[in-house]
């Protein structure tokens, strides 16, 4: 999840412009492309992932959950209906480890408990106001600090694993 | 600042008690005490901090932002009104470098456009729902990511400039 100091995820437009602050010509290698079984992804972090030159997700399974399907441009596929369900079928054709993108995905399978590992990549930008990345009252809990680094545009990138 | 994953900086009863999963014995040096002139705080922060074995800002001058004022336990005082008209009195007694903590007095510096660094302290804990530390509606502004420090209990700090 990419957030701005103070956990905004997006501005109140649901815009994810100020991704584009840490872009750089080449870009840098933050491990954007994880070697998980398939991506699912919230239909703003789809749209702003298209978006990229050149498109970061290319050869990998990727199910986008949105209510408002979409032409397919590298093969991704659209899904309207909530996160858990999803898995479970995925888990039946044998995908055993998903990326999720997107604050309603993530927070679905944070609610879910079904997130393993969590990667909060933090932008040098503070958005005052906008959407929070755990705004709905998510249970409390811990997680165990397993590496982080930053990279020159200023990000700062934590993983985290479940205790 | 001490914050949570996603941002909140305390519980939905203002409580602090979540930062105690970062305490280790002895404390980890995270520069909790730094070079400054005068430290101002928030009454939430300044309540967390008394608490504190050792207390850590013995022999700095302390002035606590508060519509309660306390007994004074190491010779801080308590100042009940806004920051801006405070940091002048102070600049006139010649306090130039002042540090800020707790999520109003640092949002008060960050609309007065007083704030030249930040330290932003994400602790390994989801928070899930409380005070977000940027809620008011700040304008947007870009920071410059001068460092970013990992301790053994989890703790990410990460400071920014101004650019």
């Amino acid at each position: 999840m990419g957030v701005s100091l103070g956990g905004y995820i997006a501005g109140d437009d649901h815009s994810l412009e100020w991704l584009k602050i840490v872009e750089t010509d080449p870009p840098e290698d933050t491990g954007y492309t994880p070697s998980v079984d398939a991506l699912v992804l919230g239909r703003n972090s789809y749209d702003a992932v298209i978006g990229f030159t050149p498109y970061p997700y290319s050869g990998k399974r990727v199910i986008v959950l949105t209510t408002r399907p979409a032409d397919s441009k590298h093969g991704e596929t659209f899904y309207n209906g909530s996160l858990e369900p999803l898995l479970e079928t995925l888990a039946l054709e044998g995908v055993q480890r998903v990326y999720l993108d997107g604050g309603n995905a993530v927070r679905q399978g944070l609610e879910a408990g079904v997130v393993d590992d969590l990667t909060i990549s933090t932008l040098p930008i503070i958005l005052g106001s906008g959407i929070a990345l755990f705004e709905r009252g998510l249970p409390q809990s811990r997680w165990t600090l397993v590496s982080s680094r930053s990279f020159e545009s200023g990000l700062v990138q934590a993983t985290y694993q479940r205790p």
